[in-house]
């Protein structure tokens, strides 16, 4: 049977009988392989994008599949080749396409939110949104490829270089990742973060860590740079605790990036800015070459991904991923075995 | 006589028999001739910065003078040169300073704040804040210099190349200039102001206006710039709705320079960094190029700069000086006659 997850709105999901999309002009359809579970699914959860998705709404978009079904034109890919997926449609016509900023157009369809999403066993998506999986690399560690493009992106936005000092805000998946992505570049590497899973996750992983309720952040980063500070801060908690700390840690010139996603506008030091003339840039999912950068980081094997993948659970069990990642207790990555 | 004017506190300024202090080694003495009053002037009248000064104190950063004495060791200066003097004076040996950022040293002593200042006939600095002024630059452009110089590094910063769409939000002196600086770059700019006078003469001077209390600049910036935004915004007014509107305005992967001193951290909308990937730099003082810069602009001519210095008081009406720019009436740039 083809399956899938409908959230109907009101913290509801439905897991039930699926409808299989064929492929059309410039289309294919995959067989779903693993499906992450991404914060913005459990933001859709709870109600927070409403606006944006249409009722019932599969949502879903980091995963792994192989292709089922192909559409007419589409050339370089056939069936039983394994994928994964961009989940950005565009709209080619915007300034900021015609910028060339594709991946933050004017008008951008984010798949699995504005359409119907990976949380099922068969998934219909432009051609244009795949990315080829080695064969060296597992379907389960090819469903992590999005999130950790995403990190990707967000290390090269900061401009990470071997031997700088960076401090990730936030240790979730993303920050996890941007740890593990950075560390690859040559960085050295603390994590601040307060949940105790995560700290120790992180720990055993090598990374240095610290809590920030426990001990002081600032002067520790004083300390570990000779009172220089931090070369780059990832934001990555969006909290006000963290839009205050970030402006306190970088060295003069130094850099934030901002991987948080703030619902509501924090208080900012600007004079901070002025005074050791920082730089800060946000930074928004991924372009093309921060999922090939994913793709090759990967599969060479040197990133611990199934440290990261805490639970595989079958679809049908979407709802208890939710209420997992809610309690906020062990978990980091929650993967949905989807066929 | 020589003398100088000295803040007693309390808003308080006596102009009287000035202490002519002999250059030591590696120092020069300057007849000033021309010294501007400062924002920062205003606020040390005010008394926001009795900490960082000493009673009395003589303010004053922005000037022209002849070299009236050499100490020991300075070469390359004669008597007589015409001068202008970078007041910064880095310690040459925290963290910035080994990274090249003499001039956000984390030690700074700025002339005139942290030590005497140009508000007096005579004034001793060190060798190396000297620039050259060429013989085209009349004295009274030479004391435009250092905030022409702040102009420059801004838009330095900023990147600001030919055919770029830019916004200067607050028209006072420095406003005034980096907008000129960036006309000269080859950018369009608009300057966004609600006082009149300064509406009038950056009208005068042939920029673009925009009064954001009767229209709507979000809107106008749109329109002009066919829907993609801004590509450079400079926050120069350190207000809420400059905070506010600054992250509005610029189009994807647009730049923000934050130019403006925050005495107290605004509210920031992070959301909008990560949605349209927007950049933010601080900028702070200037660098030695940035004087240099400074000087070729002025000396070739194309800056207006005569219709920025609304009035030229002899340095007995430092006081009167500050309560114009207090009530903030018809006034731009007012130079002291200092000897």
């Amino acid at each position: 049977m083809m399956k899938a997850a409908f959230y109907e709105g009101n913290r509801t999901i439905r897991v039930g009988e699926g409808l299989s999309v064929p492929p059309r002009t410039g289309e294919v359809q995959i067989e779903v392989s693993h499906a992450g579970i991404c914060g913005t699914d459990l933001h859709i959860f709870h109600g927070h994008m409403d606006k944006r998705v249409s009722f019932p709404h599969v949502m879903g978009h980091e995963m792994s599949g192989v292709i089922h079904a192909l559409g007419e034109g589409v050339t370089g890919y056939g069936v039983g080749d394994r994928v994964t997926v961009m989940p950005l449609s565009p709209c080619g016509q915007c300034p900021a396409c015609s910028a060339g900023h594709n991946h933050i157009c004017q008008n951008l369809k984010f798949l699995g939110i504005e359409t119907p999403g990976a949380f099922q066993s068969l998934w219909t998506v432009p051609a244009f949104t795949l990315h080829r999986l080695p064969d060296s690399l597992s379907l389960e560690h090819g469903a992590m490829i999005e999130p950790l493009a995403v990190a990707c992106h967000d290390v090269r936005i900061g401009e990470v270089t071997s031997g700088e000092y960076i401090v990730v805000l936030g240790g979730g998946p993303i920050g996890m990742l941007i740890a593990l992505v950075a560390r690859e570049a040559g960085a050295k590497v603390l994590i601040s973060e307060i949940n105790p899973f995560r700290l120790e996750l992180a720990k055993a992983l090598g990374l240095d860590t610290i809590n920030p309720k426990e001990a002081d952040i600032v002067e520790y980063v004083n300390k570990q740079t000779g009172m220089a500070g931090a070369d780059v801060v990832f934001e990555v908690t969006s909290s006000a605790a963290g839009a205050e700390v970030m402006t306190r840690l970088p060295r003069t010139r130094g850099r934030i990036v901002v991987v948080g996603i703030f619902t509501q506008p924090p208080k900012v030091d600007l004079h901070r800015f002025f005074w050791r003339e920082l730089k800060m840039s946000g930074a928004r999912v991924y372009e093309h070459e921060d999922f090939e950068k994913a793709i090759q980081l990967s599969a060479s094997g040197q990133l611990p991904l199934d440290r990261l993948i805490t639970e595989i659970y079958p679809l049908e069990r979407l709802e208890e991923g939710f209420r997992q990642m809610e309690s906020g207790s062990s978990v980091m990555k929650i993967l949905l075995k989807c066929s």
